[in-house]
C-alpha cells in the first residue's frame, strides 16, 4: 500500500465538507471541472500533463488511521465528517483530456462527476498534479518543436523540489525530451537516463590530463568529456589526443554558446573525430535553443528553464463547480459572477475541429451537450475513471505518443516562438452554431 | 525506515564516482560549498531555508537493495560502483547557515567536508531543496515584512507540485507566514492550518443565503463567509443578517481589493459587525500586499506567488567543489576558470559585520581562515552534520525565530521592494583587511 495522497489537501476542503454533511448537500449530484481561463502570457498552446499521475494517485487518496487521527487531535473537522472521510472512495466518474493533448483556454481538461463532497475533496490534489506536470510540459513542448530532430536532455532536478524533480522528467519525456538525468524518474517512470561529466570531477584531479585519461579509463571513449573547465580549445585537443577520433561528446557548459560550437565543430573535424558529437548545457530555454537551430551542435541540456516552466511554474488551471442538482431535483449549470474571475456554467463536451487536412482549426465546447462531428474532428473528453474505477492507461509513454500525434495536428503558427494569440480559436457551441 | 532519497540523483554523480574510483581519487579529502552567485533580480537580500530538511533527507540517503537492483538492471554503473554505494553513509562534516538566516550573493550557505565521492553524490538533493526552499522563503520574507503585523496565510498548494506545496508551506513558515491552508504541512511539520470557504459551497446551494446559513450552522459564527460568488455588498448584508455582529470574518477573493475593502469595512461597522475581519486573497504578492497597507484589511492568503518564488522559483545555488587534497597531499583551492561562472576556490568562513547598533554593515567572507570577530559581529557558519550525524535542530519552529531574529538586523532599506542592490555588501577578507 502506497502512502496515503489524502492530506495533500486544504484544509477547506474539509470543512466545506463538514458544513455540506449538516446541511444534507453533500450528496448533491454534481459536475466540477478544471480549466485554465487563458495560456501563460502570448503562448499559442498549452500540454495537458499529470492526468496519469492524478490516476496513479486517486486509490491511495484514502483518510487511514494516521491520517483521521491528526485531524481528529487538531479538530479539523467533528466527528461525523471524521466517519464520512474514513469511509471515503471516489465512486463517480472522470472524463478527461488525454495525457499529453494540447489546450487552449477554455478547454474542460477534466471532468468529474461525483457528489459534491466526493468531488470537492479532490480539489486541492488534482490541481497540484495539473498545474505543475502542464506548466513544465507546455514549457517543454516549446523546446523540443524549436529542437527538431537533435535530441533534449531534461537536466534541471537541482532547479526545483525533489519530488517536483521527477515529476517534471516524467512531464518534459511526455512533451518529447528524449531522456533525464534524474535516475528516480528513470527507476519510477522508466525514462531513459543520461548524464555527461561534471567540473568537480575535473578539478578534482591535479589537471585536465588526469581528470580525463582517467574518465576515458573508466568509461570509455564513448563517454562525454566536459571541455570548458579551464581552456575549451585547449582541453578539446587534450580530449581528442587521449581518446581518439572514437570519442563520444564533448559537452560546452558556459560562455557564447554559438560562436563556441561553430569553434569546437571545426576544431574536432580537423582532429578527425568528426563523429564526435557536441552538447551544450548553459541556462537553455526554447529561444537559447532556437537561436542555436544552425550551430552544429547535436544536443540540448536543459535545466531550470524546463522543470520552471520558463517563466510559468503553474498553469493557472482552476477547478470549478460548473453544475448540480437544485432543490428541484434537476441539474442547473452554475458559475461565479465576478467579472475577473468568469467560468462558464454547465458540464461540457469538447472537439477538435480539424479539416480535410488533418489540421486543428478550433476547439469546440459544448455546454450540456455533445458538438455534433464534421467528420474530420476529434473528441477530446476520454474516460479515465467509471464509478471509481481507472479505465484509462497512465503510463508514459503513451501520453508522449499523443502528445506527438496532437502537436503533429497544429497549424505551423502554433510552434513560433514569439508572443501571440492561441494557434485556434476556443467556440462555444451556442457561438459556432 | 523512510523511503530512500539516495536516486534524487542525477545519474551523473554516480558516473563521476564510477570514474573516480577507477582513478583511486574518490577517496580525496574535498570540501564542496553551496552558494548564491547573485540574488534575483533586485533583490536586497534571500532566506536561507530547506536546511532543516537536507539534515532529515541525510539519513535516508541510503542505496538500499531495490535501488541498487535498479542500478544494476540499468547498468548506470560497474560493480565496484555498486558495491560502494551498498555501503554508502555520509561520514563527513556540514556546517551551514542556520535556516531562516538571510544571505547575500558569495555567501557560503553549505560547507560540506568529506571525501570526494560521500560529497558529491549529495549534490543534487541539497540543491533541489535549498534552490526550493530557499525561493519560497525569499519571496515570503517580502510578504510577510509588507504585511507587518497583519497575518499571512499560505494557500497557494494548488498551484505547485503537491510535494512541493508541504515544503513551500514550510517555508513560508520560516519567513514568518502565520498559518497555511496544506493539511500535509500541519502534518508533518506542526504548521498551523487554516481554512475559509470556497465558492464550490455557495455555488452547491440553491442561493446564497442557503450557503450562509448552513455554514453558520455547522461551522458557527465565527466562521469565514466568501462574499464575492454574486453581489459584494448584498452578500455582506446577509451575512451580517444570519450571523449577527459576531461573524468572524468575510473573504473577498476578486475585483478591486483596495476599493472593496473599504467599501466592506463601512458596511460591516455601519451593520455594528466591527469585529467582523476582512480577508483578502485574490492573486496576492508582495506589491499587492503592500499596496493594501492602508487598507482596512486583517490578513491576507497568498497563493501562486508565494510557492513559486514571485517571479523566481529557483534560487540560483550552485555546489561546487572549492578545495580538495593535492598529489602532493596538500589542500589546495580548486575553481572553474569561465567568466560567467566563476567561483572562488578555499574553503570559506562569514561572518555577520554589525554596527554598535547591531545593524548589519557587510557579509565578510574568509577563505581559508576565519574573519577576526570585531566584537559586534556574528559568526555564520554553524555545525550541522558532525562525522556524519545531525547536530542542529531541524524544526521549523526554531528556523522561524532565527529568521525573525536575522532579518530584524538588516538595515530598513532591505525590506524595500523596489529593484536594488543586495542590502550589505560582500566583502572577501583579502580585500577587507
Amino acid at each position: 500500500m502506497n502512502p496515503s495522497t489524502a492530506l495533500l489537501t486544504d484544509h477547506y476542503e474539509l470543512t466545506m465538507i463538514e458544513a455540506a454533511l449538516e446541511s444534507g448537500h453533500a450528496d448533491r449530484p454534481c459536475v466540477f471541472e478544471a480549466f485554465a481561463r487563458r495560456l501563460p502570457d502570448g503562448r499559442r498552446y498549452g500540454v495537458v500533463a499529470g492526468t496519469g499521475r492524478i490516476l496513479q494517485a486517486l486509490p491511495d487518496f484514502r483518510f487511514g488511521d494516521a491520517e483521521l487521527a491528526w485531524l481528529r487531535e487538531r479538530d479539523v473537522v467533528d466527528g461525523r465528517t471524521l466517519d464520512w472521510l474514513a469511509d471515503y472512495r471516489f465512486t463517480g466518474d472522470i472524463w478527461g483530456y488525454a495525457e499529453g493533448e494540447v489546450y487552449f483556454p477554455g478547454s474542460p481538461l477534466l471532468v468529474v462527476e461525483s457528489t459534491f463532497a466526493e468531488g470537492v475533496v479532490l480539489e486541492t490534489l488534482v490541481l497540484s498534479i495539473l498545474n505543475h506536470d502542464s506548466a513544465v510540459a507546455s514549457a517543454a513542448s516549446r523546446m523540443t518543436a524549436a529542437a527538431g530532430e537533435r535530441p533534449c536532455i531534461e537536466m534541471g532536478s537541482r532547479r526545483t523540489h525533489e519530488e517536483s524533480a521527477v515529476a517534471a522528467a516524467r512531464a518534459a519525456y511526455v512533451a518529447g525530451f528524449a531522456s533525464t538525468s534524474n535516475l528516480e524518474a528513470g527507476r519510477r517512470h522508466g525514462i531513459p537516463t543520461a548524464g555527461t561529466a561534471a567540473h568537480s570531477y575535473t578539478l578534482l584531479h591535479d589537471d585536465e590530463r588526469d581528470a580525463f585519461a582517467n574518465q576515458l579509463a573508466s568509461l570509455g571513449a564513448g563517454t562525454t568529456l566536459l571541455v570548458d573547465t579551464y581552456d575549451v580549445t585547449a582541453a578539446v585537443r587534450l580530449a581528442v589526443e587521449l581518446a581518439g577520433p572514437a570519442l563520444g561528446a564533448v559537452r560546452l557548459d558556459s560562455g557564447d554558446l554559438l560562436g563556441q560550437a561553430h569553434g569546437v565543430r571545426a576544431q574536432l573535424d580537423a582532429l578527425g573525430a568528426t563523429g564526435t558529437r557536441i552538447v551544450v548545457t548553459s541556462d537553455l530555454d526554447e529561444h537559447a535553443i532556437a537561436a542555436l537551430q544552425s550551430a552544429p551542435v547535436d544536443s540540448y541540456g536543459v535545466g531550470t528553464s524546463v522543470v520552471t516552466g520558463s517563466g510559468h511554474p503553474a498553469a493557472g488551471m482552476v477547478y470549478k463547480l460548473v453544475s448540480r442538482e437544485s432543490d428541484a431535483g434537476v441539474m442547473e449549470g452554475v458559475a461565479k459572477a465576478s467579472t475577473d474571475k468568469a467560468s462558464v456554467g454547465g458540464r461540457k463536451f469538447a472537439l477538435r475541429r480539424r479539416g480535410a487536412d488533418g489540421l486543428a482549426q478550433a476547439e469546440i465546447i459544448g455546454i450540456d451537450e455533445r458538438p455534433s462531428d464534421d467528420g474530420d474532428d476529434r473528441d477530446l473528453l476520454v474516460p479515465l475513471v467509471s464509478r471509481g474505477e481507472v479505465v484509462a492507461p497512465t503510463d508514459v509513454r503513451t501520453a508522449r505518443e499523443h502528445h506527438a500525434a496532437a502537436r503533429a495536428e497544429l497549424p505551423q503558427r502554433a510552434l513560433r516562438l514569439s508572443h501571440g494569440d492561441p494557434a485556434i480559436p476556443t467556440t462555444y457551441l451556442d457561438d459556432w452554431s
